[in-house]
């Protein structure tokens, strides 16, 4: 009893400590509130207009500060998530972000837009692409989220071919970790998996994987992933595709990660907006360039990156829609186009290519 | 110029405030989730175990308290919202809260197993309310979350039913306000309404509102709510069902709300667990009660509720699956059975009825 009552003693000291805490916290974060509406008070007291409340690069400094700061016990990305929600509050009081994204709900890109723009945006799912693009150029929102890269199909051609007739801007990116695992209950068992539970989707998206890896194992569509995870616990010759959460409830072994392939599982996407964005510190260029097809030309366009030392992140190429030029290649590369080698860099490349479009520099995806 | 200066000094000093606000925030917010640790340890070195380290009382008393101390310019709506995602982390930190909802993902149970355990927790999505029940039973998760009331179709059986056959208890609910609404561009045209456009899963969910108030106006599927609505723009005589923030985005007017007719608007869920809820200040109970058919039945019943001025927020009737009774009432109440009055109110309810089982004494809804 007396140890009881010590406990019950030592929880309540804390229990005060945390109300005191808390009282500090919401203090603190109607302050910054206040300071949001400041903000915006000067602005609208000059020509800067009513879109440029959010600021990417901002937002971005804001949260590197708070990680560099974190000394823990929380993750890095778990206190940036908190502070991305902050950000967002205090950002609505004035104006809601409106965004535009990929639909329907539920959905990956829904998921970006809500990590990088937080609850508190007003956002609104469309069924394509071009609209999404549409809705911006309109200014009926002032940003949209769109699929640009996905970890088993690569690129998302169709959001880099609407770049090729449209004038907006790529204002920052969002990276988002979404993937299927192949779990067992004992991983000693690995060679004899017979059976392959999951939803009958999530069967078809890694339809692929299981071919090449499990093309004798039964594969038994359930009612959920969950519900293929739960069946492991009598099976010791099965295996589930599920998410890594579920092996954190059921006490599973994840086998495999990322077998999916299908196009769904997008894992890279790209603010659009009109605004363009000033140098947060760490930041990516994108660049559409159009060149006729000849002997060496991707060499001819890439060799200034490589004397100037620019790191290049990503090359794709497009087949050219309007036909007036064989190729268009999209390059992202780490550098802002405030930088002045970057900015000589492009000067030189633009003398060797038919066209040079900016589509943007960016803050860096952080976290 | 001078004022460009000025309004540029103005941001610089606003954003270094904000700089330090932040780094408090952080600071304070690392210190809380040190304390969750310690309150951890300090249970961990007593029985009472594992599963207690969330207490939905406490945090109903935490988010009240915030909200009680905001004196704004946060709404206590957003504030609380950032309470739970603070909370949720520093209770991830030392053992993430485990939950299993009604799915699949994307559905508002999902949105209110977020919004009352915040994103720290792992939830996973089960396809019937009796896997759900199953899971928590079993222990595999903390807690569950089913749907129990909603706006159109009144109590979800389903979940009531359960109850019947299961010694789980009630640990919270959660209430979500998510709603279809008819939207114009312009009031004054409300009579001439001849087309409605929408996503034709909306239209479908509205189908009943709308043969009743607009019979005559042809209605247009297209890809999207969002499509609905922007379409407005250009037809004076036109009109689309779509979410509030569609008329925030397009500048429409809502000219009716809560128009879907269909089950899945579910608007008020419980938590379902093991725990035995200690009283937070603001509490209802829910009892299941199970009697014969005889006149005056529910009379005799809810007698001693009215003497003793126990406010009843629900009752609901569900024929017996047993057989053995002709009815079961569930019945809701304002109090907790902590109270010493409504304790001696169920006893003598008890005495009139043939069976009489409490689901559980929880926090009200917060916000």
């Amino acid at each position: 009893m007396a140890d009881a009552k010590t406990q019950e003693q030592a929880l309540l000291e804390l229990r005060n400590r945390i109300d005191g805490i808390d009282e500090r916290i919401g203090q603190l974060i109607s302050e910054r509130a206040r300071c949001a509406q400041e903000v915006a008070e000067v602005k609208n007291a000059s020509a800067e207009g009513r879109a440029l409340y959010y600021r990417p690069e901002r937002e971005a400094q804001v949260l590197r500060k708070v990680m560099e700061r974190n000394e823990g016990p929380l993750s890095n990305e778990e206190l940036a998530r908190l502070f991305r929600e902050i950000m967002s509050a205090c950002l609505a009081l004035e104006q809601p972000v409106k965004v535009a994204y990929l639909g329907p709900e539920g959905t990956f890109t829904q998921q970006a837009a809500l990590k990088h723009f937080g609850q508190s945006a007003v956002s609104l799912p469309f069924s394509a692409i071009d609209e999404v693009f549409r809705e911006v150029e309109a200014g009926a929102v002032n940003y949209g989220v769109v699929p640009v890269e996905n970890s088993t199909e690569g690129v998302v051609s169709h959001t880099l071919d609407n770049f090729m007739s449209s004038n907006l801007k790529i204002c920052g990116e969002v990276e988002l970790r979404v993937h299927h695992n192949l779990l067992v209950s004992d991983v000693t068992n690995v060679n004899s998996i017979s059976r392959i539970y999951s939803h009958g989707q999530s069967l078809a998206q890694c339809r692929k994987w299981l071919d090449s890896h499990y093309p004798k194992a039964e594969r038994v569509a359930v009612s959920s992933n969950a519900e293929a995870a739960r069946r492991l616990k009598g099976e010791w010759n099965a295996a589930a595709i599920a998410p890594a959460k579920a092996a954190e409830i059921y006490g599973l072994n994840i086998l495999a990660e990322k077998i999916e392939d299908q196009p769904d599982n997008s894992t890279r996407f790209l603010i659009i907006g009109t605004q363009v964005v000033p140098a947060s510190g760490h930041d990516k260029t994108s660049i559409l360039v159009a060149m006729r097809n000849q002997p060496g030309a991707l060499h001819n366009l890439l060799e200034p990156f490589h004397r100037h030392e620019i790191d290049l992140t990503r090359v794709e190429t497009r087949p050219s829609r309007t036909g007036v030029w064989t190729y268009v290649f999209f390059v992202d590369f780490n550098g802002h186009m405030d930088d002045p080698v970057i900015r000589a860099t492009l000067d030189e490349v633009s003398s060797r290519v038919a066209d040079l479009k900016v589509l943007g520099s960016y803050p860096k995806a952080v976290l």
